[in-house]
């Protein structure tokens, strides 16, 4: 690999390195160690080695790709597609060789290790009130001496079904006679109507009777993952699930480097729009190949997403959301057509976006607000949904309040040295022993413990959920104080304990022949900011409202779903609580967007609530950052945490700090 | 020029000829004797011999043109398209060369002797109360303390002019932010309301004061012809005037002949779908330029025209309308974006087309009826708007019936030996003294009379309101009888009467070196097949209604505009009535269609009529057949004509018939 050699760079792992003209992007890709899969042996049969390569400037990565920066689309690929499809932008891995500097996006369908998309549908009922539904009728024949047109006769067949007003498309329009006579003048529609007292839309109709069904899709749209379920819309039931991660992470791990990319770039925000409605359209297709569906099929989509996705999905500047007062172009639900956001799906369908709350709360708060419902709640609620930013509600019956703190991705493994996604492999769950030190732990895709006789899995680095145990377990241990400094390995005397630089690290887990997974102190410094902005944006809230403690702590969020309840309130995440107050509502924005697709009474329902919901913005708030100093402790010093205590004892004194405090480790010998 | 050589034929003129492979097609055009207009000599400057190539099968005229009838696209087209724009579809006559088979329409802009489009404006004041309408607001700035959007802002801004429900496109919303900061929160913003109580949706936004004007087109979209009108939509003035034929006519001159063409040929609607809208953007282009703006400054149009047009113009087969019960696919009226129609306009602004009354009474006749409103006069009144098919209303304040009569395209000008459409040299007004039988005229283009000393213009045929005063004038001077036979050339005794075949013939003019321009037997027999469907749709409805006679009558239709009232009461197109009751209203179908641009109140005025209105479908009612065998007689034998007759005393007896009574010439020997 010569310095003149093209630079590729696998997105989202970052990997990269140089190949010689002509090498093809599988074989890159596998030298380089990035998950793409291939079972065919690159005969371009299999096509599971797909790619999104990107072109133009991608400032993050330093380089910019030219159009022809791969082979040109050869006749192997000519004949995949034409025979099996393959999605526009796509090319395989196995086919298309490297010509000059270019960025190589592996999408989550092509990893061997496909991401587990930690967004499952929760088990909740919604009460099934569709915006979609299915009337047969007998249609008038026409009659010269009554020369209404077949439109206003079908009209007139829908009326006692108690739908006065009907529309329909010039599409419609143009096939409803052909139609109406085929079905000799019984037919079966497909009406849109998103409220009882408005206007309904024709969107499909067949000849006769037809008792088939049609689709819905609501989506998750978060900054870092993009979930999506399949919904039958007559029965309600999840059909299939998909996830992926947000193509967006090439222009920036964080929403505020995506603003910062649009206000650098003009026009940057455009091909932002244009990747996040990509990666959507193609969990569409998704989720309707695991259906045995076409893409025609899906009739509704409901999407949520913070602010800047919000911005981003309707083809919105977001730099206003990067910079006081934080202004929306619009705060308000929208009903769109597919066409307007480009979406594959059914040409006569409909779009619903939830409304957004504030500048930096969005319509994914308002879909947790949906489906968990505080304003409905008797006891003081907290719910927090937890993603790179967090979105705070806390209120009751009475009045609900909501903030958005920004955390960072350190929650989700991100910004961690061992850090990793949750895919297999991952540490999620840690217990350590408080005398031995001795840790155990499980892995995504492996039911036993890390001390089973029976463990034998590839562990490849920590998650989210995993982190938060891990800094809990060791706060418990008394490895690290309420500072949050990592004890000596002299005090701690264990050799879990290692350097780490000029500080130390616990080691989780050794594995022969590679680096060992640890948990540093630069890791617990990450969780400590990250846990902290959670923790001072849920006081600000209960400051505003009035209240010390709250009685009913809900996590939401995709990650929310796996933290402990326990572990989080030993890390001081959350304020403090009755254990068994904590509860998980699991992916709560994807069940309120789920809510919102089934139920269009629901619509209106979070259409009023956000309206009423009393917005606090924590950039401003002077009082958020002495709450954040105050909460970077391990539980935070200031806010005691009684009933926790009623449950864990944790060590009251510094074990291990050094002398200034910051968990640096003393300049001498190596022992 | 070989057998072998391609076939070239020219519409609207249906002159065809074979020309050598790489024959320019300016050059055919010429040596046929089409007109066509250049310029620059054929240097590709000019682009005034513009053509508008087809593709496809033309059953009409037995040839299929292949996509390569023409030479392939060249640098001058290339180079003018750039540099002055080009419509999609045209091609520069003199770089243009013919390959093989290839019919090719003049378009109006084109000819030398451009269409005279009588379809002027008429003057008459209209209230103005416009769908679009301008605001010019101070916003509200954004409040951390009040989350709402940008959007959700400007909407409480107009709230205070009464409007209460706003929308705005995705594109707008995206540019809303950068135009409320650019105009420092003050904004002028340009919002389409149909109704005082439907939501309004904005058009435009400018930052600050913004005192422009937008427009509007108003279209009567006929068979034959396509008028339009530009208004000013802050004035209300007409700004620019334009017409041109109807390119479905290479698929059939009349209505009929075109639903036939839709029956043969599969998907044979969408070609002439595709050929008015790009008229409609022709002249949408053409009206534009003449008013020095642009087509985006078009923000709204109005439509209007007969059921099959109507259809055909939403992309919609008419088959349906070719057969009893004459099923409309829609009869009410449709509000409709740009883009639905492909139509060259502002891309947020919006169509209007009226309601049709039934399947045989369109969308014009509904615009007849709101501009002349019979169900407003206390008078029985009677409207017909006069063209290939007649629409009829007959009612007053208590009652209003309307029907459609198939007059055929005689009135026009068309299936006349020497008829030609309304265009400079056509003989429009004709005088025939009733002692020498000698005749008098006038020609579009000149104002002096053919008997003037000083006449001297080219003479080219007869237009429709030529031929109904000519025969009208033959009756009078008692050159025809009440059957409408010509008398014979010995009976007469002049030499105005020549021999035609079998029959005989009047010459309204000679020419040296020319054809003379005659009124044969043909010719009134084709009048008085077309004279008596319009008089017995007439005669339906007065039966209907109950009356013997009507007290007023109005002409209308660019063609009704032109006809003398005294000669159609002496051809008995029209029931008896007073002369001076008999009026013109212009193109009443294009000042309905300005009336619903202008005034928003009017479209409900019309969507209310037209469900009161009464049809009548000619086509099954028995009595229709019988009035129209009574009407063919010139006046007709059963319907006396008192009030005529206190004016005009016409010849009672035969003066010339041959003893079959057919006008047919006796066999005998040429004198």
């Amino acid at each position: 690999m010569a310095d003149t050699d093209p630079l590729v760079i696998f997105t989202p792992s970052g990997k990269r390195g140089r190949f010689a003209r002509g090498t093809p992007v599988l074989q890159a890709a596998r030298s380089l160690g990035v998950d793409l899969d291939s079972v065919c042996g690159g005969r371009g049969i299999c096509s599971k080695c797909q790619v999104s390569p990107g072109t133009g400037s991608f400032p993050k990565h330093g380089v910019t790709v030219s159009a022809d920066a791969l082979s040109p689309w050869n006749a192997v690929e000519e004949r995949y597609k034409s025979k099996r499809g393959l999605i526009d932008g796509r090319r395989l891995g196995c086919q298309a060789q490297i010509e000059s500097d270019v960025v190589i996006d592996v999408p989550a369908t092509s990893q061997v290790h496909q991401q587990v998309v930690r967004k499952e549908a929760a088990d909740v009922d919604i009460a099934l009130d569709p915006v979609t539904r299915f009337y047969q009728v007998a249609v008038e024949e026409p009659d010269m001496h009554n020369p209404k047109g077949d439109f206003e006769r079908l009209r007139d067949a829908l009326a006692p079904h108690g739908i006065s007003r009907v529309e329909a498309s010039l599409p419609i329009l143009a096939s409803l006679q052909a139609v109406l006579r085929e079905g000799d003048w019984t037919v079966t529609v497909a009406l849109q109507q998103p409220d009882t007292d408005a206007p309904a839309r024709i969107l499909q109709i067949w000849p006769g009777a037809h008792d088939g069904t049609l689709y819905g899709v609501a989506f998750d749209v978060g900054s870092t993952t993009i979930a999506c379920h399949l919904c039958d819309l007559k029965t309600g039931a999840v059909i299939a699930s998909g996830g992926q991660m947000n193509p967006q992470i090439r222009f920036g791990e964080d929403l505020m480097s995506r603003v910062s990319y649009s206000m650098m770039n003009p026009g940057g925000h455009v091909e932002m729009t244009a990747a996040v409605r990509l990666a959507i359209n193609e969990l569409i297709v998704d989720v309707a190949g695991q259906a045995g569906i076409t893409v025609e099929d899906v009739a509704e989509a409901v999407l949520v997403g913070n602010p800047v996705m919000h911005h981003l999905l309707l083809g919105i500047d977001p730099k206003e959301l990067g910079w006081a007062p934080f202004a929306l172009a619009t705060s308000d639900a929208l009903t769109l057509r597919p066409m307007e956001l480009d979406l594959a799906m059914h040409a006569e369908g409909s779009v619903y976006i939830l409304p957004c709350i504030a500048g930096h709360v969005g319509a994914d708060a308002a879909a947790v607000a949906l489906a968990e419902a505080p304003q409905d709640q008797e006891a003081m609620t907290l719910v927090v949904d937890v993603g790179t930013n967090a979105e705070i509600l806390l209120g009751n019956k009475g009045k609900v309040l909501a903030c958005s703190s920004p955390t960072g991705p350190a929650f989700e493994g991100a910004q961690i040295s061992s850090g990793q996604r949750a895919a297999p492999g991952a540490i999620e769950r840690v217990r350590i022993d408080p005398v031995t030190r001795e840790p155990r732990f499980r892995v995504i895709g492996c039911e036993a413990w890390s001390d089973a006789p029976d463990f034998d899995f590839d562990v490849t680095g920590i998650c989210g959920s995993g982190i938060i145990e891990a800094i809990a377990e060791m706060r418990i241990a008394g490895i690290i104080d309420t500072d949050g400094s990592i004890g000596s390995h002299d005090a701690l005397a264990t050799d879990r304990i290692i350097e780490d630089g000029r500080t130390w690290a616990y080691v989780l887990h050794r594995a022969e022949g590679k680096d060992p997974i640890t948990v540093t102190q630069g890791d617990v410094r990450a969780i400590q900011l990250a846990k902290a902005a959670l923790h001072a944006g849920a006081q600000l809230l209960m400051d505003k409202i009035g209240i010390d403690t709250v009685e009913r702590v809900v996590l939401a969020g995709a990650f929310g779903a796996h933290i402990s309840p326990l572990h989080a309130l030993v890390l001081g995440m959350i304020p403090d609580c009755a254990v068994d107050q904590v509860t998980s509502a699991g992916n709560a924005a994807g069940t309120g967007a789920r809510m919102a697709l089934l139920n269009r009474g629901s619509r209106r329902t979070i259409e009023q609530v956000v309206r009423r919901v009393e917005k606090i913005e924590t950039a401003v708030e002077e009082k958020f950052q002495e709450h954040f100093v105050s909460a970077i402790a391990v539980p935070h010093k200031t806010q005691p945490y009684p009933k926790l205590a009623e449950q864990v004892t944790l060590p009251s004194t510094p074990l291990a700090t050094t002398e200034d405090g910051g968990g640096r480790r003393r300049r001498r010998r190596r022992p």
